[in-house]
């Protein structure tokens, strides 16, 4: 029994809420209309549901309100930028005008962050690049450790994810979103939220063995892709976005859970690649068709329904929930009108 | 009982067999020497025992021994280079050169290849950054499909590897090489050679059930790491590497196991990020050395014996082998004292 809530409602409440808090009104409009891109595919770890978390964060001082967002030191082909640690959304949508700025000329370019926050799923960011005929890649440090080194036990990474965006011709973009963990914290979180028992391979306790309660997640840790390839790929992911900009990484990363005042010097870094530099846009986008079609036309597993390709249930949902609104669980629903209260102001309304 | 044969003996008798086959003699010492390092590194899938299969496609004309290694198109950050059909490893030497030239006044920069052939292990090139103070990334179109999307049966992907070379200060530097399932071929085919059977998660059947015989490997597929991840990060790989270079990917892979003289048009990319451009680069593998301690210190598992970083074993390897000489297995060895006669040219000999 979820509820319905269009994207234009969604995006004006976000709004409003962080308005209230303390956010500048084009800030709060511009946070809420990513955290509502976010709902918009699918990614409802990342939209709504984060509304009251960025909330407190920011009345807890751990926000700054009025940010400078500055480039440090900057090259042709790349950029770093201080986030003053403003909203994340605000620093990684900068990042991504600079380095689609930059790859117009330079053919590719590299926008680094430190001092950034928690911005969303990461595949918002990649996704920029499509309009302008590029290749998106986005790196971030998680905000929480929940990965050991492989063989190891102490926290020591995040579920650092990966983002590439390709433009395709008449097909839809192939846009992979992917923690670097096999299930990201969220699904066990929400595994727990629903009294449901994890499959196998998601986590593991303390002795190397599987843990299945999430309720006990606290117990154990997440399970790379890969077993250590993924820790491999953690690993780097957090040299990238994290160590190169003087950002938190391994045991400085702040567990944005736990704590929800000090600054979490959140890395993250942002790529884009222009196709024109490369040859013919429009040929590229038909190889890319090309790819897509034969995966789609593959031969298929018994009781396998149809192949797909990264990025397409996104594409779908984004379609279908512009047009019969955002489910919302009227859980969520119930914290959402709580705050409404807390914050004086207008109720999310269903209709 | 494998024999153990200095790195300069490996590189003379592989640049001597190369230069026989038709390879000019700077070209033939260039590829032996890359051959020899990967051997020196412990990737000894891609060493010397490449060197038979590398002369049977130069004999039957499967590679260009007089190429134009030519630049297509370039911006001041990126270049797209023609590899004529030369020896891969020709054409991403190249290739990482002109990546780290550009990355030293842009930043960052990017190269990609088409018409280039397979170049040995990812993480050669990527290596290649390090003593510029610069990290190396190389993606890579594998040179046989092994693996179908995702709930298909078509083999339409490769095992697309990805490497990532990073600079430490005293500790040694983190070098990432990995294929993109969990296995790589090359491990299926020493299984198979060993009388061994496969761990489960390394293949399936075409039922989906696990395949643990790897003389049946022909029946069945790769897994992916981490499932539908894996197989979104080798669809990226080989969008990046084949595809945005105009270069082999999907269907029109060259299997270079069965066909020894269509040109392949294998695809590669290399980057390279100046760090220096970033902030100050002692400062920075400062912070690599602490991440590596942290690493190291972590408590361990039961039956642990120590925490590795990605490149640690390698690292090992080449010290021990510069030292020792590379460990040869005597059924190699016959296969190279054959080819020495058929070449005629002088044997390669333990001592």
């Amino acid at each position: 029994m979820t509820i319905k809530i269009s994207a234009a409602r969604l995006r004006a409440f976000s709004a409003d809420a962080l308005c209230k808090a303390g956010l500048e009104p084009a800030d709060a409009a511009r946070v809420a209309d990513l955290m509502t891109q976010a709902d918009l595919q699918g990614s409802d770890g990342h939209g709504i549901i984060r509304l009251l978390p960025y909330v407190k964060r920011i009345q807890s001082g751990g926000i700054n309100l009025r940010p400078k967002i500055s480039v440090v030191t900057e090259r042709p082909a790349m950029a770093l930028l201080d986030g003053d640690n403003a909203m994340g959304h605000l620093v990684m949508a900068r990042a991504a005008e600079i380095a689609i700025e930059k790859a117009r000329t330079c053919g590719v370019a590299w926008v680094g962050a430190q001092h950034s926050n928690h911005a969303g799923p990461a595949s918002l960011y990649a996704r920029m690049a499509l309009e302008h005929d590029m290749i998106g890649l986005y790196f971030a440090v998680g905000n929480a450790n929940h990965l050991p080194p492989w063989g190891g036990l102490d926290m020591l990474l995040s579920t650092n994810p990966i983002a590439v965006a390709v433009p395709a011709g008449e097909e839809a973009p192939i846009v992979l979103d992917m923690a670097t963990t096999v299930a990201a914290y969220g699904k066990v979180k929400a595994k727990a939220q629903q009294g449901e028992s994890m499959p196998e391979g998601w986590m593991i306790d303390r002795e190397g063995k599987p843990l299945l309660d999430p309720k006990r997640a606290a117990e154990g840790f997440l399970l790379p892709i890969g077993g250590y390839k993924g820790y491999g790929l953690a690993l780097i992911v957090g040299l990238l976005a994290g160590t190169l900009n003087s950002a938190a990484m391994g045991k400085q990363v702040v567990d944005f859970n736990a704590d929800q005042s000090t600054p979490t010097n959140t890395g993250q870094a942002i790529m884009a690649i222009d196709i024109s530099a490369f040859g013919d846009v429009k040929a590229f986008k038909e190889r890319v068709d090309v790819v897509v079609r034969d995966l789609h036309n593959s031969e298929r597993m018994p009781n396998v329904e149809r192949i797909w390709v990264p990025g397409e249930q996104s594409h779908q949902k984004r379609i279908d929930y512009l047009r019969d609104g955002v489910p919302v669980a009227p859980a969520l629903f119930a914290v959402l009108a709580t705050l409404a209260t807390e914050l004086d102001i207008a109720p999310l309304s269903a209709e």
